[in-house]
């Protein structure tokens, strides 16, 4: 059954989906009724020729505009930096960032040779003059390649005069002590808050 | 962005897939390559139209007769029932097993309305007559209705004069007492061979 094969094949290429996850979507799909195969596919293809990046912040849209950055209400003054724009999508569910975005579109990585000039730095730097920016919130991922990142945007920003903080680092609420590991558990004594 | 969130909501509709990986998938799937995204959807597309039943076993197949039912080396003296055309995929695995397969098509399950008459028990009984088989291995899964599917096809079938049987249930190999459930362990205990 080489049709079937290859869909298999072709969904284990898809991130988070081993082997026996293909097989299960694989077999799942093809007892799937027409009509939902087909507006599977639609969705596919739709989406992949309608979502394209926003040209300011390079978070995704169908628009012109995203739908952040062409929100009046949201203030350029106040730019958070993250590195996808799924991240963006993560920022946006907690209903309370009121600034705009800047999608970094990766992190440094000179092991995948990923540096400055993949990123979306040069437009970031642009756009927080242009914007006249008050403060940028470095959102990056905090694993080693996220706080380079950070760090390296930040000493770009701090000359132009310019607030750049980075997103706080600690115990998630709920969170255990004992289930937490060393390195967050010493970032949440060095940015310990007086009671 | 409509055609994001549709497709991730296509995508979450599918077997394991949450909303979490759903979201992961459809930003993957508009960040691949555009012939990466057409030979995905073409898969799909292609899989569901040229993918049918076995007439005879009720296997998937790409052809007249599945795999299994073509191959004149396969005895159709032993058949091996199982539930769905996913267990034989599982079954081929182990390449130890030369007899023919029986797709149910699920198992009896009076609370979802699925009776003897909704699975293919009827085709089963003349095929065991027609092809002369000598043996019947029930291989449902090992849970309730797995097991009551067993029972009520081994009542009809062993009045034919044909053997039947049921695999083995037990401790998996590299499996630990302490962390077998009570049935495998009750079961195992129940099925013990003498050494």
């Amino acid at each position: 059954m080489e049709s079937l094969e290859l869909l298999i094949a072709r969904l284990n290429r898809l991130p988070g989906v081993g082997i026996k996850s293909a097989q299960r979507l694989a077999f799942h799909i093809i007892a799937m009724p027409e009509e939902d195969v087909s507006a599977l596919t639609e969705a596919i293809t739709d989406a992949k020729s309608k979502v394209h990046f926003c040209p300011v912040c390079g978070n995704y849209t169908e628009n012109e505009l995203c739908e952040v950055c062409a929100d009046p209400k949201r203030s350029a003054e106040l730019i958070c930096v993250v590195e996808s724009a799924r991240d963006v999508l993560f920022m946006e569910r907690i209903h309370e960032f009121r600034g705009k975005y800047h999608v970094l579109g990766g992190v440094l990585s000179p092991m995948d040779g990923v540096g400055p000039d993949q990123l979306r730095i040069a437009e970031l730097l642009e756009r927080v003059e242009k914007d006249g920016a008050k403060e940028v919130i470095l959102a990056t991922n905090p694993d080693v390649e996220g706080e380079a990142t950070a760090n390296y945007i930040a000493r770009l920003i701090k000359p132009l005069g310019v607030r750049v903080s980075r997103i706080a680092h600690g115990i998630p609420i709920g969170g255990n002590l004992e289930y937490v590991d060393e390195i967050t558990l010493s970032k949440s004594i060095e940015n310990r808050r007086e009671m």
